[in-house]
């Protein structure tokens, strides 16, 4: 039979990530181009004894159906550490625990975003997200990435532009898949441009407690008097991907939109986890653990970055410099075929993802690849990045 | 700030029954109304095993991300479980791990159908079903459901006045609310009318093990040489609701496409959970498992046949024979106002709900309600029933 798929679902593909993964599951290759937590960075003996304990002290709430707004106790946990922390969250605000990040994207369009609606992202930005918009049928502006973030010139063009824009979705923080942070000064510039064109802001901050160095920058959220931030936050980075528990701070008119979506969606978010993490982050030393993995992969960071100017940076390839997050984007001279050159790493058993891959329009002449710190081991990454640099050596001049 | 949802949210409210468990959380209360597996009926020791097991022999595999399609031993476990057991999967399927049943109704509307399209389900149905449905903008076409299953005339002509339909829905074994389960010529009819119109089905099977008494009927997908049937299995009724794990076994070009939109969705489902199922199902009698299920409640099922025969029949109250599942519907005579009854009850302190919170149009004239009796204790079972029969008292001439 030949099947008819919906109009939103005709043009989607597998993600190209998902592609290279391929590749980068042969022994063989050293894969740069996960994002996956470094794996001594799990908190394996708490989750273990956590496990245990509630299993054995209350298996029938863990194994019972629950609500969709989230376990009540661990809601009021983070209502309490984000707002202690971060300043984020409001008496007009609620908290709903969702099953990880992708699907805080996933409500959030399905319950804002008409299709030929427009969202406005940074370029690049994370493909799984983008990936997510493209399933509504939403239309996508990418906005240029600087150092200190979204161009705001760009951005108030785009908004000028596209008076159909539902939001803004940005990575402020040790953006996916650039390492980029963007500035005080253009989280308040964002904030009041919309606020100003009457468009909402989606907040991704998967990385925000993963900084190795530098002043800690205060979430676009904090700023949010008029109730038009969403606020996305995940346990991936910090306790673990595999459990799937994240959430999403927003204003009450939106989370009760998002509930009832959500529970169309998949009810309610696995139980055991939101236990796991409720306990790890009120009978453990949350903060001490969140320390333990800035140490682990500021570590990493510094090697990486002390290979890419030894081995990288002589031959013309720059990168942005790691002060948190777990990727970093390399930029090669601007002759330099960029998709060839990432086809000739992996036959040489080396994985990096192309940056085309992370922009809204892929077909845009690009000169960058994005690099992974925090998965391989020490090894792996010296091997990896001279395997580049042999690379790489055949394509410049 | 006013927000502007999506065209397909804007009506969306949360479930009825949703609304009721507010009541049903009163412990004064005895709820008739849920759908919550029996606590006795939990694998609790084999789970606490395989928990502590895993998680000391394999916790990064636990705790790191995994792939959309599902953790791979779980998928081949059931694939084979499946074949072997219902004659569900052939070369030309493949199998894919959802969060869940409520996220198969979510991937099938999302990669098959476009706003206005028509989806054809069971007059009454699941309302968690109807929801998924409903947050797409698909139109719902209701058809009556006879005591061995849909019409099959009603279905025809249903097809006949809606050629934009892309799949009807149907849950064939002890059907959510009704409790009816559709012969194997209504199977086989319903089979060659999809083929005939060119539309697929969509077979939603979550107590099919759960059957209590009577000869067991074969899925419509083990008829499926066509590539027309998608199989959605469920985890939540044998093994756990909280865990959320289920699964579908579809035709491979829509299961290529669902397995897109699961990315989009929540990228994979709990790792954990995956391999907690697995365990069960490769390392444990897992038939002992669920011939223990149907010896509990079936008991249960005869003790509410029982009390229904004792206090609610003398009434001129009717209910379809349990044969398996965790429901039943009752009728009130024609005469009594259903919903005025509902909220009776519920002042009387027993909460069951409304049947009209099943249909495609809430608004239609019904004389139902749905009642569950795997829930409650066999002494909430006495007293709820007890006090169904002194409400319908006041209502019954």
């Amino acid at each position: 039979m030949e099947y008819k798929f919906s109009d939103r679902v005709q043009t989607l593909k597998p993600s190209a990530i998902r592609e290279i993964f391929k590749y980068a599951a042969d022994p063989e290759v050293v894969s740069l181009s996960a994002g996956n937590p470094s794996p001594e960075a799990f908190p394996v003996e708490e989750i273990k004894e956590i496990s245990e304990r509630i299993l054995r002290e209350r298996p029938i709430e863990v194994l019972q159906y629950s609500i969709s707004e989230g376990y009540p106790a661990l809601r009021e946990t983070l209502k309490k550490y984000m707002k202690e922390n971060y300043n984020v969250g409001t008496d007009d605000d609620d908290i709903l625990i969702t099953t990880g990040a992708q699907q805080i994207m996933d409500l959030a369009t399905k319950t804002l975003v008409n299709e030929g609606e427009v969202i406005i992202t940074e370029a690049p930005s994370f493909i799984g997200s983008l990936n997510t918009f493209r399933s509504y049928n939403a239309k996508l502006v990418g906005v240029e990435v600087e150092s200190d973030g979204m161009s705001m010139e760009a951005l108030e063009k785009a908004l000028q532009e596209n008076p159909n824009t539902k939001f803004i979705y940005t990575i402020p923080n040790f953006q996916n898949p650039s390492g980029i942070t963007m500035s005080l000064e253009k989280r308040k510039k964002m904030y009041s441009l919309a606020k100003q064109y009457g468009v909402l802001i989606l907040e991704d901050n998967p990385y925000g407690d993963l900084r190795y160095t530098g002043e800690e920058m205060p979430c676009i959220k904090s700023l949010d008097t008029d109730g038009i931030v969403i606020y996305a936050g995940s346990m991936s980075k910090v306790i673990s991907p595999g459990i799937r528990v994240a959430y999403t701070i927003a204003p009450k008119g939106i989370f009760q939109k998002m509930v009832v979506c959500k529970q169309g969606n998949d009810v309610h978010t696995n139980v055991w986890s939101q236990i796991i993490c409720n306990e790890l982050m009120t009978k453990y030393d949350f903060n001490a653990h969140l320390q333990k993995l800035r140490d682990i992969y500021s570590v990493k960071a510094k090697y990486m970055m002390d290979l890419m100017d030894k081995y990288l940076v002589p031959l013309g390839i720059t990168y942005s410099p790691i002060t948190g997050g777990l990727f970093t984007m390399c930029t090669l001279p601007s002759y330099v075929d960029m998709p060839q050159f990432c086809k000739d790493a992996v036959l040489n058993k080396v994985c990096v993802v192309p940056g085309n891959a992370f922009l809204t329009d892929e077909n845009q002449e690009c000169h960058t690849f994005r690099v992974n710190f925090s998965t391989p081991t020490d090894e792996q990454l010296e091997k990896g990045i001279k395997l580049l640099a042999e690379t790489a050596k055949k394509h410049i001049k």
